[in-house]
């Protein structure tokens, strides 16, 4: 077996969720469905209950993946143009080597795509499983710093430029939330995949006759997997669902990981990743810490929507099996999972440690000596000479401020005196309150709490459940 | 205006669609949420009564989109960054005509972001109505397919080959299944999506003082939205589901345009799309009947996997306002929009008038002499000689039906005869059975009958609610 | 008409690009294609002299678009399939009501996809005529650029950490370089687009019998386009080709704007995009000036790509005539051609009056205090002491300069004071030169040199042609 | 190191590009390129020759990746960032055990980047020479079918629809061209590519001093390489041109295998893949032959387009070095490559042993009774009534022979009869030869031969240099 990405992809993705689509993670659940089909089948008095019995030892004796030669089924299924062809016809031989009779009844009535199928199912079910959990922990970093950056006050930007101040919490708050919608959704994709696939070689079952409907139903149940009312093997839409649902997650993580590496900039300073023994140095510039969380977020972030894109584009499934469609799914959907689960070990890791600098985001909420609280001044006056003209006096004396490197709020002073329409306006308590960002959050601390009080209850009526 | 789309949207897109996302048509909800944040100040007592009342007439005085000058605005917006800046500085200047008091309270305390979204939610309001109509009347179309059909026998494809036999209905009844999934999941993110945005300059709501939250739970209540417990001006999460949903939704509707366009060959001859004067039609070849329909839908899942792509990179939106990401969607949204309703237009025009040919069916159901059956054959003998074994017999009287040009019983029985470890099976009334496609088609109907009941019981509950 | 992407079209595109590519613009190009189609036959004496003379008549009459209907256009190719069909009916008509007898001719041995692609053909090579000047143009802004900046210091920036200090020549050279590298690309797909396409409905001709060859040749010599050895209705890798070169420009002019926009941080303070009236306002914070240009060229960054993928998976087109991947081509490779050229005009934009901050880009520099040169100390030490023992050393003492918040030169003297194997190594003297920036931007002022003479050298000897 | 895409890569990718781009693949290229910078630095007198001597002995000490941990590498870039980190700590440790002094020359004055880049640029030399070998086996294989079956006639199909008659011969003439043209774009893309990186850390190389241009061009030289006016961390135009160069020669290769699988269809028949044991067999149908080739090329086709967008999008790289962009590079570069290496290898499969039937393709041809040949009729007649009015006739006589399941010809004669404007014209003589597809292929072998000359030509004029 080749290891073409194998190195960096220890970067990028998570070991779990890369050994869980590894090639022999893939078989080990492809073991687990034919296991599961011979112990239906003997339920239904399909297949000998000796056979099903045999195969089932066989499929689950040990890590039964090393009774496999998964080199071999690797070239087998270069030729067989998929590998449940060799794989199959392993487990036949391996299952002859106990009892040739037993051997006639693995894969009983199935056609590959149920096997490969199923597998991915299982494979995502538990995938769903570690998201949660990672999720949730990546909630709780997301809710500590909401409660404790309520109030801490920091620049809000736009278009990359200081706008007006806010606080940290309700950009956290805003992390917290998305976060937990993608968990929901992937919840309820979860739910929507964990079904049955078993149609046989054209979705009609003919191969077990009148057996079919009891099989199915009692497969369904060795697996716990809900029953279909027909097979999908051409109708990838629940797939191609969850594939956007980490898309959308990983575009969620990507947001926060720009913000972050943003706010990590050295002329910025307000956030730094975790620090720990041989993460984020430089080869050559001892002095460096590189934001390697964020990066590699921002990777997935570049690299997985366009692989949902090919999981869409993959729809397009011929008939009763696809051709180019369905097998470009094979690498592309473990990928997606890779790189999703990936991004978010790392965004637990960013959060879990991260270093926020109050000081500094002090500190650049008044280096533009007061011009963030343009919008204040302007909307004090606006009320009364209306908006257009307010704005239009705050800014000449923001270019007024800018051109003398003095303060906004005296620029503003000489400006409303200097304006027949403003004289007397804003005296000096005004506009001190006016120059203090503390006053001009409007309700930034409000929403911390409401979303902090909204998650809290959403996760306590689902511990309740 | 520039019309560099224009002459060939009109092949993919539809009408409505086009209307409801064009210049003209973002302006007019863009008006409707300038006049509901105005009467909703009013009602909080944030400017005055009479201000509120000429705004919201000048906005909705006739088709009010007439008293701007959209190309006044497109230029405008291409130094101002945004159309919202121009559309408020032409909508102020029109009021003002009015009364240039009332002028002052245009916009008040508002971002264009709050505006641009919040039309863009209205807009995707109509959109999903409309969406959800044609999609009842596409899967009506499946359904009627699915009962006329459910034992038309057909043979059941796989790469692109011959496999086995099936029905057309079962092939419908996938379609029904994925079409209805779709609908559902687009009236989940519809209901997700409809909310108001109203943040402000930083999301804070700064600019409206302690006035805020009833501002905005007014302005939610006059657009009939759901207020969201922050802004969203750079979480676009819930947006780039829709997209993503709208994207599975043409990939379905892709797979299906593929599978009538290859049963429309002129060698398959199953299916053909409904005739219509000019509809068509070679500009060289009288002869031709071309399927534009499925040509205008499989262009579109070409066309809109890439899309959610950019939507998904889009997400990656900077701080409190994106620099790019948000922008990006300006034109990509409305594009996916208007690919999706025009491919289900162009899908239930294809699938309501479609002709379906059942004796071409069947003449290719009996083209290859019966080897669509080599399984049903194989099967028979699997249970008594294994399964490995009856398959390679099988494989070799198919390879003999083939070189003699004789049909695959003759080759069957044959076989059967030369095998010492089969002698004597399968005997004539055996094989005549096993050689009549109707007696191999499995659950074919009953899982029409399944996937129609379950149908059926939806849109009863549906409209019971 | 729709114009659905009317208004936001207008910042993302421009207008020249956005009129050749219009309905009304592709038209124009198919009447020029079929008058000379006429032409050659009469050349040939395929059809009659006086039919031809006529038909080039209509065709050029004026602006001959406007004896066309487009909307009537829309609509009958919402029924045919394309464009040309429509088109053809109504020159036809329009012929008619001239000469019934020429009317016979319009058209004679052409498929609709002849018309189409060569139109587009046609379209291109003015697209590219324009690209070739506005790159020259930007590439001369940066010229200017790097030779005046050819030693102005700034920051180095790696992972958005400051690394080592540089020139902003250096930059301007590699965006300077880049930029004409893509040109020189643009001129070689052009060339290779710049061929007739003509092969009637199945690519074989056979409509003309034996005067297809000269038709062919005559066609090609009236548009000064070559002949290429057989028609290419289904290979789209010239213009696939052309399409990527846009996207890889796109990608270049993306890499520039984020420059750009993080030099432009409020923090950062180095660049600033060109003012003008009523650019880059912000309807509610007056003192702001937001990079539009660069958000218009980030935002095309976002949407090409996946548009280029789009064109690829196009590619995969039937037979003679494709069904989907052609008709997906059509309203895209239009956009990839407005958003490539319109953020060029975007780029030439900012760079031609682009404000270069020399002093806040030496503040910076400073603000680490001489962390930024951890390198030079350490290579100073390393060549000694062995590079692993150096660079712990000065990683150390960068630490200690952190926590001191002394000046790493300082904490430098100490560490190496203090360590048994670099005692009594760099004294004040070297010390001195260390800290110095000036003395470690390396080959950046000789790189700015040798790419401005090439860039000279390509220019004189393109002219001299 | 993992293996998540083990099994499956294997159907879809080549096992040297797979070697080429694995962990140990890029390992062994690094090693190439640390030796020869430690040669370089020699020569130039930078380091001390004895340390390059023993840095050069065991980088290429046997298989020198033997001496690294490579699962400790992947371990270590999860904490570093990038996997050059460990790596380059590896090998100091590796050479430190020889010796200690020659230890601190390792890596001297390089950056991370320098080593990753130009050990990519070695991988892509290597792979260009594969790719160039293999596409002309493959261009031979087309030119022996255009040669063989210039004159064989099949039907010419559009919108998947019987369009005219053509050749077997013009059809792989046009896939002979596409290959060569993307053929030659490869080479010069990897002419363009074959360059050092050697920037140190922000790109100066101020660690080398006044001796760094010198060491520049020895290490190019000893790497055989083009040394660039200036580093190109941040400029990835080059990469991105290859990708989509390659993407381009995947969309290609996939419209062959959408034709061939078309042909391949059961109901159509013309083509087959070559056969082979265990080569296209399902585990359930033993009489299918499936086009597995096909298969793994479409899939390759569905999948390089996304990747293509990845590499353009990651273009956007912040600075000196970047934050995402670049890393996502890292595993879709060698994805890229090794899809396509591996479409190629399968598509020179399928060509190589193609099974052509000409009985079918004159089969089908016959189907429809001649209304394949409608256009020739409606030509015939058009010079005399003109194309409009010849156009419906046949239009009617096609729906007439559909109608009564007669031949055109039949048709032809009684509708020519029955129009007072044509009465008299198409005598019989004339009908047969109208209605014989021989004569009616136009251009057809005319371009088999031009393209077989000029590539011919090509080939010798190439060979002869």
């Amino acid at each position: 077996m080749s290891d073409y990405a194998g190195l960096t992809e220890a970067i990028y993705s998570d070991g779990a969720m890369l050994a869980l689509f590894s090639g022999a993670g893939t078989v080990r659940q492809m073991l687990v469905v034919e296991a599961a089909l011979a112990n239906a089948q003997a339920q239904c008095g399909v297949i000998p209950p000796e056979a099903a019995r045999i195969i089932h030892a066989v499929c689950h004796d040990g890590d039964a993946v090393d009774i496999l030669d998964l080199q071999a089924i690797a070239t087998g299924a270069a030729l067989a143009g998929n590998i449940a062809i060799p794989f199959v016809k392993q487990l036949t031989a391996a299952v002859a080597r106990v009892d040739p009779e037993a051997a006639r009844y693995v894969h009983w009535g199935a056609t590959s795509q149920d096997i490969l199928d199923t597998a991915l199912v299982l494979q995502i079910r538990q995938a769903i499983a570690q998201w949660d959990r990672d999720l949730r922990s990546t909630a709780q970093a997301c809710a500590r710093l909401t409660a404790a950056h309520r109030e801490t006050l920091m620049v809000g930007r736009t278009w990359l430029q200081h706008a007006l101040p806010t606080t940290f919490g309700a950009k956290t708050a805003g992390w917290l939330e998305a976060l937990e919608r993608s968990r929901q959704r992937l919840l309820l994709d979860g739910a929507q995949m964990a079904l049955l696939q078993f149609g046989g070689a054209a979705g009609t079952l003919a191969s077990l006759g009148a057996d079919a409907p009891r099989v199915a139903r009692a497969l369904a149940g060795e697996l716990g997997l809900a029953l279909p009312s027909m097979p999908w093997h051409t109708h990838r839409d629940r797939l191609a669902n969850l594939a956007a649902t980490l898309g959308v997650l990983v575009g969620t993580m990507g947001k926060i990981a720009r913000d972050v590496s943003l706010m990590a900039q050295t002329e910025v300073g307000e956030l730094r990743e975790p620090a720990g023994p041989g993460r984020g140095g430089s080869s050559t510039m001892p002095h460096k810490r590189n934001p390697v969380g964020c990066a590699a977020i921002l990777a997935a972030a570049v690299r997985v929507p366009p692989l949902v894109s090919t999981m869409l584009s993959g729809m397009i499934q011929e008939h009763e099996r696809a051709l180019g469609g369905w097998q470009a799914e094979w690498d592309v959907m473990p990928q997606i999972a890779a790189l999703a689960g990936g991004a978010l070990r790392h965004l637990l890791g960013v959060l879990d440690g991260l270093e926020v600098d109050e000081q500094r985001m002090a500190q650049n909420l008044a280096a533009t000596n007061g011009l963030i609280l343009a919008e204040a001044y302007a909307l004090a006056l606006g009320g009364r000479i209306g908006r257009g003209h307010a704005h239009d006096l705050i800014e000449q004396a923001s270019r007024e401020a800018v051109k003398k490197h003095c303060a906004l709020k005296d620029a503003v002073r000489e400006a409303v005196h200097n304006d027949a329409a403003t004289r007397g306006m804003l005296n000096d308590a005004e506009l001190d309150r006016l120059s203090d960002p503390a006053n001009y959050i409007g309700e930034a601390p409000a929403l911390c709490d409401r979303v902090l009080a909204d998650w809290q209850a959403g996760q306590d009526a689902e511990n309740a459940r």
